[in-house]
């Protein structure tokens, strides 16, 4: 589109790059950089490129983080004998958000996807069963991957490997979502709900 | 949020402070930057600091270009009689994606308002002034500000400057959107919309 505004419409079209970045929506972004101070305008440019080049995996639980080892597995006040083993860093963003859950993480970086051709090489399955090995306090692991077909079938991959390790192995529970109404929940949500039925 | 990873962090920071993204849309950005190879990261960072350090007004039309006049003005074979008054760069933005116009425009930089303090100088009335004088081909302005209060009361403002000119000075239409239902549009539009009836 020649809109006439060249350095401009390059900043959109970066925006718009952006997944679920529209092209109104990215020249409102950049629209709204023009309105900044120039510090505000080098810090988000350079906070890009440091986030790019600082950001590694953490050697313990493979979270993306600065340090060799991240500040949730060096943090000495959580439990130790705790591992979630999640799908994506953004799962251990949305679980600490919550602030239910003070053990530690582990995060695979995908789903077992035969048909994608993601087998247990391309997660961090090793590095999994490396930190049980070395830490020695590790008693749980709760498998909490994503209530799918591949979220399933990873949990079960994994419990299965590391059964001889002699741990406990839970998955995180299955049920209605609270604040939602039965009507709309699905057949097999309400079949696990019924199934994993609590006392009052 | 204590997320144990530092420069991501300061990124997803960067952009959840623009308008419209959300903490957690910030964070889907600043992962899906990880993802990049370098020299997409670095285009990026670039673009944002070229369009804060390039962009400035068009000597003519007061529009966001990197040139001392944008592309627009100084393109010869759009019609110098025509020009459409606008609010915000974005609006010539959103005229020019239409392909329905082929005039110049004149980006007021905001619209009059008592209340926000924006009297008459705020705007770029005088350059529009400055512009018609030099100009000496303009035959029709049209004024295409929201219709809002605002919007209405700059156009009638803008009018008046320019009656002394003798210009065909014109008002983009009213009515009912295309694609909409009447039963849903305001009763001021279907006032507007019958009163602008036109012959079929």
């Amino acid at each position: 589109m020649a809109s006439g505004m060249g350095s401009l419409e390059n900043l959109a079209r970066s925006f718009a790059s952006m997944p679920g970045v529209s092209t109104k929506f990215a020249w409102k972004l950049a629209f709204h950089i023009l309105t900044l101070k120039k510090d505000e305008v080098l810090s988000i440019s350079n906070n890009i490129i440091k986030a790019f080049e600082n950001t590694k995996r953490c050697n313990i639980c493979q979270n993306f983080t600065d340090e060799e080892v991240c500040s949730i597995c060096s943090n000495e006040s959580r439990d130790k004998s705790k591992v979630c083993v999640v799908q994506y860093p953004k799962d251990v963003f949305t679980l600490e958000r919550c602030n239910a859950y003070f053990g530690r993480y582990h995060v695979l970086h995908g789903l077992l996807s035969p048909a994608e051709g993601v087998g247990p090489k391309q997660l961090t399955i090793k590095e999994l069963i490396k930190n049980i090995k070395q830490n020695g306090c590790i008693k749980e692991v709760i498998l909490a991957t994503n209530p799918t077909v591949e979220g399933e079938a990873t949990a079960m991959y994994v419990a299965n490997i590391l059964k001889p390790f002699n741990l406990n192995l839970t998955r995180i529970a299955y049920g209605i979502s609270v604040g939602s109404e039965i009507q709309y929940a699905d057949s097999v949500t309400i079949l696990k709900a019924i199934e994993n039925r609590n006392k009052i």
